[in-house]
């Protein structure tokens, strides 16, 4: 009799769970549930991060534990991600799920508590983590460049906190998805672009590199710190200037950055040709330092 | 041998759990979870209602459900409240539920996915709700009104749909809790008063009745339909009509209305005294009305 042990561990490996972490105990995805009242899922009352590992390794992991770090102080949830270990339990969390490459999302809510706005006075933190298998978007992505659109971004007025409160994000994305484009450019009342519904967003204008200063309207991006960070280690001349959306067209270049995205190039903007239509040289050149970083 | 039956049927009652509902299933309240991937725990992407009962019959039940419906559409979220039967749904929790007075909440979400921004291409809307006592606000608030503060108004630009993305809410509600205030009124970018954090906002100036005129920036309250038809019938003059916080100081009366708040007399904001410092005399009309009104 032939041995089915083959089958059977090609069987388990395709069914082999996705991980998920809650309030101190690894479970199957499928497995794992918070309250109904779970102040994340009644009042968007949570903060979030999201990593990706390259060899194995999450990619600046201090840099978002800082961020998260900052987020719960903002909402006054109170959880103190180094004394928790937090940094431990995602690398725990990463070999128990036992990917190749990982995708980290981190959730941290209020807790649970019986429904009322204001804060309860005694509430436990969900802590929530998923691990799941990272894909890397398609190389053609990186090498031909991706059409994107604008709309009006509709977003309260503290994108700098990055909390749950993803609706905004969610419609807009849909309509890029609905129009078959990349991603959708966040325009504010007064024509400025602000970032991408889930990317930071940069233009190439006469050898300037250029992206939205920090402050309420953008999140402090870790990618986009990353890239400024290149962008000076390339003597690239670098500014951080806010942009009309009529900038974006006549630019040379146009590109979004983020975790997941890493660093995509924008060859058309709501119809409108950039540049020459393809992935520009100084966008190659970044997303080339960056390859190498993130491989070392 | 005494019998303990009284006793312990005293302790059930005080150990009865609240209700709630999870897509077809009733259960107590301390067992009903949703999956950590729903849309509503990991991108605020649901829609909610709150209804209360008057001799045991949800007040306004049409009005919240043809509401829910706006906005479960608004999101593109597909579900049909009335093929559902979900005033059904509604009047079987309250009377498995058991009390005098039901406070029902009830939310409906995109459902579970693997997180992505864009809504999932299958996805099967997760539908909650919860059967609690409804407890009045104590009567001295609305015989002798309440003192309430101001906040810039932080929201999102589609606040006409009435979705989870409460965290500026949240927030706004904890500073009013903070400063022993029973409210916050939001302040938008132009200095017009758009409404309370989970109320509707009234003025009286001159006899006539004022309230923000419905628009993106506010929720349509159905209290605040219930206030507007009753001064109609009580041929009191009536104005939508955006008002300034300056107004507000300088109005004769403030109230602020609500499910759940009805009408309560405003007769301090952020230290200045209204009017005479007591309940005015069209508020107390209005909610003579409306008691009788949700008595009928």
């Amino acid at each position: 009799m032939r041995s089915n042990l083959p089958d059977i561990l090609t069987f388990l490996s395709a069914t082999v769970p996705e991980l998920a972490f809650i309030n101190g105990i690894f479970l199957p995805i499928e497995q794992a549930f918070v309250s109904v009242e779970d102040r994340g899922f009644q009042f968007a009352d949570a903060v979030y991060e999201v990593m990706v590992t390259y060899g194995g390794t999450p990619f600046r992991i201090e840099k978002h534990l800082n961020r998260l770090q900052a987020s719960l102080d903002a909402l006054g949830i109170v959880y103190n991600v180094e004394a928790e270990q937090v940094a431990a339990l995602v690398a725990d969390g990463i070999r128990r799920a036992g990917f190749t490459e990982t995708l980290v999302y981190l959730q941290i809510s209020r807790g649970v508590a019986s429904r009322r706005h204001e804060f309860p006075e005694v509430s436990c933190p969900t802590v929530v983590m998923t691990f799941k298998e990272c894909h890397r978007l398609p190389v053609r992505m990186y090498e031909h460049g991706v059409r994107i659109i604008t709309r009006p971004d509709l977003r309260w007025k503290r994108c700098n906190i990055k909390t749950v409160s993803l609706l905004p994000n969610v419609l807009a994305k849909q309509q890029a998805s609905q129009e078959s484009a990349f991603e959708v450019l966040l325009i504010d009342s007064e024509g400025r672009v602000t970032e991408g519904s889930s990317t930071s967003s940069f233009l190439v204008v006469d050898g300037v590199v250029k992206t939205t200063p920090l402050g309420p309207s953008i999140l402090a991006g870790i990618t986009r710190e990353v890239v400024i960070e290149i962008a000076y280690n390339l003597n690239m001349r670098f500014r951080e200037e806010s942009s009309l959306l009529q900038d974006y067209f006549e630019a040379d270049e146009v590109f979004l950055v983020g975790t997941a995205t890493e660093i995509v190039p924008v060859i058309e903007i709501d119809g409108n040709t950039i540049g020459n239509g393809v992935a520009g040289p100084m966008t190659r050149r970044l997303r080339g330092s960056f390859s190498k970083l993130v491989k070392s």
